[in-house]
């Protein structure tokens, strides 16, 4: 239980909260605000911090150290086109298809606000833009996810929805955030297929550098079916992967009429200079090169963090195909514990109180470098025990 | 005239730009697509280089020097509410009337595309986007400034036409880009007073820093009038006053209710670490103070580039109370005077071919620093000769 001290530092934490909405205020904002907090993980942060350490390489080498920062701080970047011309060899679909984007989100945010038409199916729980993004007018309906199924989608009875309520958009992420439930590539051809009647597909690909189906660990992506399946649109967040969240990039794959329809009015400069030259860097091979082990590394120390939490007694962990874990709290009350590894521990990880679909005491526990992992097991132990 | 080899380099110019649609291609796609360039000024850019300097210097030394640069890319930034607090005693504006923009135009999208109804009045010469963001659904009607009366905008016409069309929106660019041309505070406070039937005015004040009406130079904006004139939006670019249009960061005050309506479904994250920065920084007094006097030279300079336009023979230089001059060529063919100033002297200025309601041959040339400032008059002069 928290002293007197720190259930002050809880009262501006909370304060902080609120501004942020339904997301959690950065690591930058709750130091700023409250700079007697000492935060030794950001276990809020799903992203792969090797690759962060790869793209700090390189920007020390090609642009701090050759003084080119300036011109990319001072100067108007690249236009969206150009730059998808830049990425076409590396993502294998054509320029025409690929809109750019300051952060995936910004990308959702088109993406409902201009096509969707009158009813959109979201499944639960999710991140949450996808129905906070609708417009008034449109209809928002949920397939609620199980707890009792381990969150994993049934997708009979999702079909058998869509085909009752006829939405024009249905949403996915795969894997699903926040409790990282995969689809395997051989499900989700059989449902995009299945899905025929439906206007558009969006299919969020975010976390798709961590699933796994077998110990290869390839990489898989969807993005190329959509010259098979025109209504499918993916969406990649470049945050997670890439370990580069405050530069904002992102991507989506899409029909080329719908590309066409938004660069028509809108999406000027979208990309600063810093994005601009994450993307040219990620579309070289040598780059993908070095990045390729790094993801494996990541996804095995992942593997690793699951089996040192579900040794934590007191807890339940779904299984996740992410870089991410869902923890039911079977004897504590969520935000409790959550302010308690944040103050006492300067553990950073997401109280999903305010998780729309969530029943029950849940936090969310991104996997970072070994050692660190290692800290959020121990204290999450200390705090449960 | 050109030879051969200076030639075959005007067809790749010219082929990129068809890729930057009604803007300048970026120096960075210019010298990354035609490496033989040797760009000496970049007149095209309309930024205060000084401001540049300043910048750079605050961002060594808090950004770079202390380690803290990774932390900007890594993590994710803070999100618009909490911004417009840091931005408001600054603004002297309160935070519910800011919105915070990945550049201007990310903005100017938002208000033409969400709150525009049908019919909006635009002013030509132009930023196009102004017009080219419309949705399929809005009639654009212009007001087109003439040549002939040094495109300054006639009021009594204007508000003529605005009594017959009944426009829902009436858009402003003050002083106006691509000429410069100025409406002091005076005749802008007695216009919006006579505008009040009109739903909205955007008034886009991106180049206010650079105005003046005496020689005390002082600072002049309208933003603090949206509390008088609640249907008053003002629009600002920081890319131009504080020289980092790489950063994307712009900003707009407006009625309390628009802002909620904008950040209730979008405008996640949309500010990144870098801008951030930025912006808290602006925020800062001991930065206002530094900035000030810089600003002051720069317009000062712009005023003695003035002077040494008008000497040059066979051109006319409009008046312009901003960083940049609309100069006509009496006889001699714009895009080519243009192609002649880039591939022989590396002087990079905006030809205006495609710039609507600008009937004649024009270009557009920035005010840089006072030495780039004599090499763009002199290169002119003799391409001119």
């Amino acid at each position: 239980m928290l002293d007197e001290r720190e259930r002050q530092i809880e009262r501006r934490i909370t304060e902080l909260k609120k501004g942020a909405g339904s997301h959690s205020p950065s690591i930058f904002s709750l130091l700023s605000a409250i700079p007697e907090l000492q935060i030794t993980v950001d276990a809020c942060f799903l992203s792969n911090p090797y690759a962060t350490d790869l793209f700090m390489k390189y920007f020390q080498k090609e642009v701090l150290d050759t003084g080119k920062l300036r011109s990319l701080l001072e100067y108007y970047p690249t236009q969206n086109r150009p730059l998808a011309s830049v990425l076409s060899p590396v993502l294998r679909v054509p320029p025409q298809n690929i809109l750019l984007g300051n952060g995936a989100v910004e990308i959702i945010q088109a993406l409902i606000h201009r096509f969707v038409k009158k009813k959109m199916l979201v499944v639960l729980p999710t991140f949450s833009p996808y129905y906070e993004f609708a417009r008034p007018d449109t209809e928002v309906i949920f397939f609620v996810l199980e707890k009792t199924h381990d969150f994993r989608l049934d997708v009979k009875a999702w079909l058998r929805m869509i085909d009752q309520e006829k939405p024009d958009t249905v949403i996915l992420i795969n894997p699903n955030n926040p409790d990282g439930g995969y689809l395997s590539q051989q499900e989700l051809r059989d449902m995009l297929s299945a899905l025929s009647p439906v206007e558009q597909i969006i299919l969020d690909e975010s976390f798709i550098h961590f699933a796994h189906e077998d110990n290869t660990y390839h990489l898989i992506s969807y993005r190329e079916l959509c010259q098979e399946f025109p209504h499918l649109i993916t969406v990649k967040s470049m945050s997670k992967d890439f370990g580069v969240a405050g530069i904002r990039a992102g991507y989506a794959i899409m029909a080329e009429e719908k590309v066409k329809q938004l660069l028509q009015n809108g999406y000027l400069w979208n990309i600063s200079g810093i994005a601009e030259y994450f993307f040219r860097l990620f579309a070289r091979s040598e780059f993908q090169e070095e990045y390729e082990p790094l993801r494996i590394r990541y996804i095995q120390e992942m593997q690793e963090f699951y089996c040192l939490l579900t040794k934590i007694s007191g807890i339940k962990v779904y299984p996740s195909r992410s870089n991410f874990f869902l923890v039911e709290l079977l004897q504590r009350e969520a935000e409790e514990v959550a302010m308690e590894l944040l103050i006492r521990y300067g553990i950073y990880i997401r109280g999903c109180g305010d998780k729309k679909g969530l029943e029950g005491n849940f936090i969310r526990v991104a996997s970072r470098k070994a050692e660190e992992n290692r800290l959020i097991a121990q204290a999450l132990q200390q705090v449960l025990n």
